[in-house]
């Protein structure tokens, strides 16, 4: 082992928390990115298919971004000022109003949460209890919400849960997500009945939350038709509804937000990963005006509203969002991405592809032959991940800006990678 | 009202969430800042004794950092890859290992939770509540340590619990801070007698979580025989002691860590605010080696350390804590500030001053005086804010870099509306 | 109104809480009891078809126990010695032992808990969970264990939950009975779906818990299949089967415990009700032997073990369960309850029979039609009651022992009721 | 060992759960039972000091309860009729308006709740939660009050507690009972000062339940200075008043309520033991009228109202409360109490006595030392048991109505087990 490794490899044994994991699938030491490409310390070049999942979906380091960024710093902009006005707030809520909540015909406040996914998330939940009066909250399997104890009570990988030790992960009722309990099988149909009976024992709801496209969970797309039904038994109920759109959101699905297609209109909706377009620490709830019930400082933080992910933020916005353009690339792009996992799906008996617009993957029928796919595709330059229950999803978080040839490079790495570790498999 | 400020008024009301609340006491929109000055898109300076809440130790924009920043950004450095290795994170680990740990003989992991001081606290009582089976967590009268759901439960503040409206903020039990219970009752006394009767109905705990100096709560300062009391209880009980050195940390006592004086030796300590020195969203928490028992991605989050904030944390490692220079300029200073403190205080009928290091202030008597106080500084170009149960304790928490000419300055802003509003107030 | 019913009005009224109930649709005073017959201060009869909610299997005052009873108070028998050893419950247990376990090849230890069923189901799922180091409970919609914190916290009726207030009825998971999905949905395959799903969110259960026949839940009576299967994904999932017994055990459902024909073999049986066979209140959880870790006292209470109980109780199972004639007996008195039940419901549209053995009734579409008939039934000298979701049930739990012809006349009243109900009703 | 003690053994070895307990201690196997003695099948007999844990305040099988008994059983009285109205409810609640409320000029509804004292404490707290819309509830230090979830979280007893395995015993906060801090610490001020404090973290209280004198506990009597304090915090924050009297009413203290003598007018006081008279389960909540907001059956249950307890407690109330001569014996008997405890504590280095009324102590300093006289005096011919969270005192609970010449043979007995086992500690 030559020095320096030894070396590194010491600094995080010694040094960092075991709770690291991306870094044991992808051991390099990266030092520069651009666009949908990671560069190692030893002069290797990746291509990346995970795109910090899912916060880089305009890829690393943005030229407009990145040189607007630099201004700000350059001229001594702010950096912190807790939730103080500044310009950069402004031009981003501005931006925002323009570009993303006015052409969609909504109306929602902005609220600036701590600059991670589960505080917009906890924040949500708190403000749906709050108003509600209501405790309960209805979450679903293979839902993926964050790690602070409100959102992990909402989380259902049983893993992650048991990172909360013996502390209690109430309030909360997990109901199936659409196909989750068998193709023949209408969970809505089911949720509803648990609700329209009285002595079903499960408290009426504050909420229902859920992800559009389950990222974490396997990539399982709802229907509109699901999202519509939820809507309007939340509706019956009494209930708000919160879309966490935390990673499908941003453009990721193929719209601005995922759930743009089936016309429900979300009481609060988590935003956080690529809404810096940048990468910068940065999360938002958006709230509809009439349920803002918050008092000043009742939900608080020292990081709300990270200054220098303002700044990029409203670039991202600006450039992609200010018409209807890079929706309209995405929509080839995703098809694209179809047409290719089609092809690692076509290899694998029983694979079955999963997720839509720019969150595709394929179910390969077992983790262990999707870690073995990943880790193969890795030493062969492309960095991407798995998903789902059993980690059986195979799934491309590249960003949204790929250019088609290395999204072709990609998969064509991944189509070979699949073809080695099956020959392999076959062989043994 | 002139044009321009009608409209950002409007985007402000019309689209950021009511949780607002430092712009509504200080309602100008700031653009520049440097070192221990704010400056606003009109043109006026003011001294800034909030600093970020403590997040802005070093002062705004320091040259060091921001040269490391746009350098590392200019050339397409990591921005946000997950939990990889970077050259940012290995040289961050390196230089807090030989300038913050090893000249103290500390041996702790770094975990990089998420980049908020709550996912800091959340992850220590998750990994507390792991490691010893007991879910009873104990947490202190007037103690701050977050708004997600597991730290919300440990703290305080009425006002900020009701935010959770109907839901569960379990599994902790306040007990009594230092002084909390009058000048001549020893709490340590009873806490350990509640501890020591089995038949108390108080559960064996996971752990004790406290600030060594309360931020929020009024700058309460525990006395080191205090800390070393609850230690020992501790370790009497099998529990763990965390410390929460999210706002005291990071030099603002007058040492790194806020309890170097006592000697404890802490299971667990959270770092946030001023460790990134720039005001970047960061946050780590330190755990005993034995004790870092977690699974890979067991706590995981997508914005755990945040890699802008690993270069500028570097540069204000280095910079500020590789010999004992600092440390001195502090001592001196904190002499300084309780003398201005102490000519505030000799205003006011029954005034007491709070706090040590540069975490001091003085206990008013009542949050209406010390809201007026802050409101009349404010206007005389001075950021000053209140702390404490009542909001009684006017605060200072000026960058730790301010020359002792800004500061002097401060303060002369400060009595000068200190005596105003008292002279207003014996008029009416 | 004669003075006497003004003064009985007032005694109620001004003294016992609004939470009776029973007496506002029977609002009569009784004041003797003989088999199933109920007898006023001002001389009327009525059949009774409630028998106490089923602890009157036996009928009053059965005279054998009641002899029983006589004796032994008259010779100073122990009235009450806590849990002490005594004639009175050595020669219970034996009965016990002799007539209900050993023919059915069981073995079992009888925990002699608090006197009412509520408190059997408490230290089973206390039991449970401490045996099992896990929290969550499954519990099932339509299901009504009790009414104290933990064991309301298994039951499905809203109104009882918000008898709770803001109080926690939480580590319980609440699944959908049998046929409570709609007759083609199959519950078992939800249920092991959902457990067999890693990132469902369903927390690993320590037991599941279920009535064979749901009593208050109108009468959903499961089947021997669901009842396996139940026990067999349990087992799977290394859960308890807490069988409760309360309401269709002792004979209700044709044989001693209300499970028998299914085969499956609990870990924990809760019995009440009509345990004591007289009305007195008595209950007892039977533990599988390996699982009775309880330390002595660490579920104590008081009235554990009621004396004069034990003396009755034995009574009753030596008369009654000494060998099959009397299951004989309730089988062909089943028989006649569900012809009975047809011609009610051939009376009415949609009406579906419901329940099994002595449990039986009569779903007539709603509850307003089900109150009315049992109205009508009651001013003709019938007390029955309904049960259901939305009470839509009528339902007979007229003693075990109650002689063909009064089986007769009472549901002539029952018919004569219904047609008259219905008539009213088209003529209206 | 002879056969039938064999045999005997066998039966609770082979089928009584392991949580029994007292037997453990007094193995006799008890056949009848007068006054204040116990009598074996063997033919010995013991003085009773235990009587039931207060459940035998009348002594066993008084005379004119056992004649009103029979009387009712053998005329087919009502044995079990749910809660419909019958002439033995009606006159137990005339007995009790006219005996016990009236005389004291209390105003409250009398609620049937199940025969358990810990489902009176259950029904109360739901109530208060209820009635306020809070949640946390306020117990004390040494608090015992049943071992039903809601209750035993009310439970100070780390061992009961402990029977809940995993489950959850949240929303109360366990405060210190007059005196638990030791001699000079005042518990008033410590409560007082953490609920005036907006930031303690103690959530605002529904309710604040308290044993004025705590029988579980160690006999830790209240002051009526204490008690009107509890009252006057309560009122000042909104909190509802329970008693416990469920171990110290009924006369125990020397007045019908322990808690006559401070003049506080709780919210609720809950009743079970000797509410009866004869030992049988029975339990009332006593609720102020305007706080009786309970729906029909929002909080049931099977034996609510146990009829024959009905008969028995009438006789109690007209025999021993019609008017104050009962009191004045209790007063006597208080004073012969202390007298004899004192010629016991007189032995002990350190002892100290405890309680008050007919509820008085020792404590020996130690619960091995207690455990040895109770032991030594049971092979004398005395029932006598310890308490405290050390089980160090030395508790008399003598039927209320025992002669002076039986206290007297009961106190000589424990003198001499007392000296012997000193003697024998002194010689080893």
């Amino acid at each position: 082992m030559p020095k320096d490794m030894a070396q590194e490899k010491t600094i995080y044994a010694r040094r960092e928390s075991g709770a690291r994991s991306y870094c044991r699938a992808f051991p390099a030491t990266f030092t520069e990115a651009r666009g949908s490409e990671l560069f190692t310390e030893d002069g290797n070049r990746y291509i990346d298919f995970l795109a910090g999942c899912s916060s880089l979906n305009y890829g690393h380091n943005d030229p407009d971004m990145k040189a607007a960024l630099i201004a700000h710093i350059s001229q001594d902009g702010i950096a912190h000022a807790l939730d103080f006005h500044t310009d950069a707030k402004e031009a981003f809520l501005r931006a925002f109003e323009e570009n993303i909540l006015a052409p969609r015909g909504m109306d929602y406040r902005v609220m600036m949460t701590g600059p991670t996914g589960t505080n917009a998330v906890e924040a949500a939940i708190k403000l749906a209890r709050k108003v509600t009066g209501r405790r309960n909250v209805i979450a679903f399997t293979n839902g993926f919400h964050g790690m602070t104890m409100g959102a992990l009570a909402l989380t259902g990988n049983a893993s992650k849960r048991g990172g909360a030790g013996t502390g209690s992960l109430g309030d909360v009722t997990h109901m199936p997500f659409e196909g989750a309990m068998g193709d023949g099988v209408d969970t809505l149909q089911m949720i509803e009945s648990l609700l329209d009976n009285p002595s079903s024992g499960i408290d009426a709801p504050a909420a229902f939350v859920f992800e559009p496209i389950q990222g974490e969970g396997g990539l399982n797309a709802a229907s509109d038709d699901w999202m519509r039904g939820i809507e309007r038994i939340a509706r019956k109920h009494g209930a708000l509804v919160i879309v966490d759109d935390i990673q499908a959101g941003c453009g990721r699905s193929g719209t601005y937000f995922s759930f743009e297609t089936s016309g429900i209109e979300p009481d609060m909706i988590t935003q956080a990963k690529s809404l810096s377009g940048f990468g910068l620490p940065f999360a938002a709830l958006l709230i509809r005006p009439e349920l803002d019930v918050w008092k000043p400082a009742e939900h608080n933080g020292t990081f709300r509203g990270n200054t220098h992910a303002f700044v990029t933020a409203r670039v991202a916005i600006e450039k992609f969002w200010k018409d209807d353009a890079f929706e309209k690339e995405l929509a080839a792009k995703s098809v694209m991405l179809t047409s290719a996992f089609k092809e690692v799906a076509d290899l694998i008996d029983g694979a079955a592809l999963k997720g839509r617009g720019l969150m595709q993957g394929v179910d390969v029928g077992s983790g262990d032959l999707a870690a073995a796919i990943c880790a193969r595709a890795y030493e062969k330059g492309l960095v991407i991940e798995t998903s789902g229950a059993h980690d059986e999803v195979v799934k491309c978080l590249a960003p949204l800006t790929t250019p088609d040839r290395l999204l072709r490079e990609g998969f064509d790495i991944l189509l070979e990678a699949t073809r080695e570790v099956l020959a392999e498999r076959s062989a043994a």
